[in-house]
């Protein structure tokens, strides 16, 4: 039984799920901040997932930055899987922007998240929405 | 015709040629921190290499992965690739201790560098030579 972590589960908005993976928006208004968890039980390092689940990850991993650099006019995606704190696998897809608050830094650690307003959430989930139909559920989760 | 950016030539030592990928290892004593650059020309993002080169980068990627983490036993791998201030399309992969320089903290901009000594990079190299000796051509680069 897939459960999330509870520190990924404070830290995040849940926005859905892919085939493989739950897509998470992070409560940080500083950078359209994106986390894919695999829905697999006791898994920390990606070469423990099945070859087939490596593969639709990746699949779900690059995809997505190539959905959000188009949805957010990146100038550069920043994908990453770090596990130092939270040992559930977990995949950060992050959109940077020049001159943004941790640029050309990575963004770990810069700035103490600054959660959304519910207009910014609301703004971001219509924009997922739109780009995300195909091969996406949407989850009705209430916070 | 694929040139490597000549700011990872500088921070690095070249290990070999993965089918796909340099090895390079990065010139910083205080973690085991590699990096692979598929050997493609004017790619940043890695939604732009076709879904071959995707394919084996990941493959590439998960593979030197979980041998490092046995190499070296690691407590956990970092895989990364941001490319904010090296546009030219390079994945870490970095074999991360507890409590080592940076713990739990990622390493970039954690520390200055600590170039190897040469008896150390005679270690890393004899290593990595015994753990690599399939689908692997090790480089005889001068420096």
């Amino acid at each position: 039984m897939f459960a999330l972590d509870a520190r990924l589960q404070q830290d995040t908005l849940p926005l859905g799920d892919f085939a493989l993976c739950r897509l998470l928006l992070m409560n940080d208004a500083h950078y359209p901040w994106f986390i894919l968890v695999p829905r697999r039980e006791a898994i920390s390092e990606v070469f423990q997932l099945s070859v087939v689940d490596q593969q639709v990850l990746w699949r779900e991993t690059a995809s997505l930055a190539e959905k959000l650099k188009g949805i957010f006019a990146a100038d550069k995606m920043n994908i990453a899987t770090l596990g130092n704190v939270v040992s559930q696998l977990h995949m950060h897809v992050i959109v940077r922007h020049e001159g943004d608050a941790a640029w050309p830094a990575p963004v770990w650690g810069k700035h103490p998240a600054e959660p959304y307003t519910d207009a910014q959430m609301a703004s971001i989930k219509e924009k997922m929405q739109r780009a995300l139909a195909d091969n996406f559920s949407f989850t009705e989760v209430a916070r």
